[in-house]
């Protein structure tokens, strides 16, 4: 056994689970806002030299990717697997920005979930023995995703105050059995939750249920409470799904207000970047749990944290056919390593 | 440890991972072709009820999990957790078709290399414990998958030789630690493998050099020749991509021809068909392996089996925007349970 079965979504992971190194690159609005500080690299230009923006979305991968390799001391070849996927049709910016690490590859396609998604498998793959070092990797960019999912920028469509601004970035993490900065414990595989949302300009509300329901059964499986851990972080649910997020908890009986911490709500100012509802996309959570979460448990600031990245099941072609929004969110427990370890 | 590492990119799993049931529902075309007699449902209509070839393709996907897991002698609660994914931008038809099943989900992309990848994942999580009953699904659905990826269909476009025709169908197989109809003894996992290619209508050689890849390392890894299996079994990759994949492999010093089958050139019926180079699509080698090549193991006419479902990793925008087609393939070992087993 690498694991034990908790209640009915969880694994706590008896085999040891380390993140080596974090790694993330963003573009100027991300290096602009309040976590600027913190990204290891910065691109000024929007398109990192490329031609498109699924090309230049494709080089964060594989810079951060590259960064977070090196970072840990090893060479791509070193890297048994990666869990990899980002939003775009067919998972394009993945395909081509590791096309040339060469490293074997499970693709992934969680929305704004992924990197909970590809912690969690990568985690688990570690604990179970599969490979000593694994690569978690997602990402997003403004351009592609309005592409993909919205209106041609060339339309400067109003955006509502609810709709959120897709970051451009990406995160890696490596993940290996020993030393390293933190080390993740357990997972909760989440399910889809649908409540007939159809607005794809508030992503916020589409999610909530997904993220609540991921949260409301981490707590049942593991037989925590919300102050058991020092921050429950979202991914993307941005001001607005954060309200509903709060009501529905409440409604099981759980206050997580002085817990919760919101990727989407942390990356933008929201008085100076005019982002509405905060930030999106799979490299926001990505980018911050990189940048800003993984040191603050290698600092031990905090001891004991829920990384929950949350995803927006939709397409244009769902979307359009006039179906709902469906959510999905996947959990990972990451915690300070003690003394020794 | 639930799995000894072999070589560069295999795992040879140490804990029992046994495939209890397999399901496949397909359309008409499916359905009068050399397999028809073996699938499990056959739907008449395309649309199967449903107003759009997106809402057809989840139909399929739900009904191919509920049968599995209805032939496993389980209910949905029972299974811990699935992996599942499809060809459709963002994975639609997988989102919407098993969002009833209330189980919790790990969405894949893997072009048509997903029942692979699918089956991978879920034996790697049964061999560590990570759950008694783990589901592995994929779908693809033929007028989905042209309006995804080529042209309307109302437009009639004429179709090269080297053409293959994507499957409408669904294959879902439920595994388990005991019991069940066959076992999963090993895995490889597929690096993505580009040539260049950039042709759409000629998939098979895009992923040729994928499948030649993953098969060549399953061998290295595991120290096996090709006569160690009684079938090396591709996903989709026709008669045009078998040839490339024959003079690969030779290259490197193997012969498969003797135990070579490709599960796009047995699904259709080339005299009387007009399907060009075969079938593809995840559907192909996901309907394939749970109405024929499963009960081949089960009665035991083949001991032990190399399935390798192969994925062209393209999408209308990398195409349009002048990309490559790269190829990945994913590989599982998969043997006749022995006396007593």
């Amino acid at each position: 056994m690498s694991g034990q079965l908790r209640g009915k979504q969880s694994i706590e992971l008896s085999g040891p689970v380390r993140i080596l190194s974090g790694a993330s690159v963003v573009g100027s609005k991300e290096g602009e806002g309040p976590l600027g500080e913190f990204f290891d690299a910065v691109g000024e230009d929007p398109m990192f030299g490329c031609e498109s923006w699924e090309e230049a979305e494709s080089i964060l991968q594989k810079e951060a990717a590259t960064m977070a390799i090196g970072k840990a001391g090893l060479l791509p070849g070193d890297i048994r697997m990666m869990f990899a996927g980002d939003l775009l049709a067919q998972s394009i910016a993945s395909s081509f920005g590791v096309v040339d690490l060469n490293i074997p590859l499970y693709g992934l396609y969680g929305a704004c979930s992924t990197m909970g998604e590809s912690l969690a498998l990568g985690a688990m793959a570690v604990s179970a023995g599969y490979g000593e070092h694994v690569l978690a990797l997602t990402s997003s960019h403004f351009g592609s995703a309005e592409k993909e999912f919205r209106f041609p920028l060339e339309y400067g469509n109003q955006r509502p105050l609810s709709a959120t601004w897709t970051v451009t970035g990406s995160g890696a993490c490596v993940l290996g059995t020993s030393g390293g900065k933190a080390k993740i414990t357990g997972v909760t595989t989440g399910k889809i939750i649908d409540y007939g949302f159809k607005d794809s300009q508030n992503m916020g509300a589409c999610m909530a249920p997904a993220a609540c329901d991921t949260i409301y059964q981490n707590l049942m499986d593991f037989d925590r409470l919300p102050k058991d851990y020092d921050k429950i972080i979202t991914g993307d649910l941005g001001s607005v799904g954060q309200r509903i997020l709060f009501d529905l908890l409440s409604e099981k009986g759980f206050d997580i207000s002085a817990q919760h911490m919101d990727c989407g709500m942390e990356i933008y100012d929201p008085e100076t970047q005019d982002t509405h509802a905060g930030g999106s996309g799979c490299g926001c959570a990505a980018t911050v749990f990189a940048s800003y979460i993984l040191p603050q448990l290698a600092l031990k600031k905090w001891k004991r944290v829920l990384f929950v990245p949350t995803g927006a099941l939709l397409s244009k072609v769902s979307f359009n056919e006039g179906q709902s929004v469906p959510g999905i969110a996947h959990a990972v427990v990451v915690e300070a390593l003690q003394k020794g370890e």
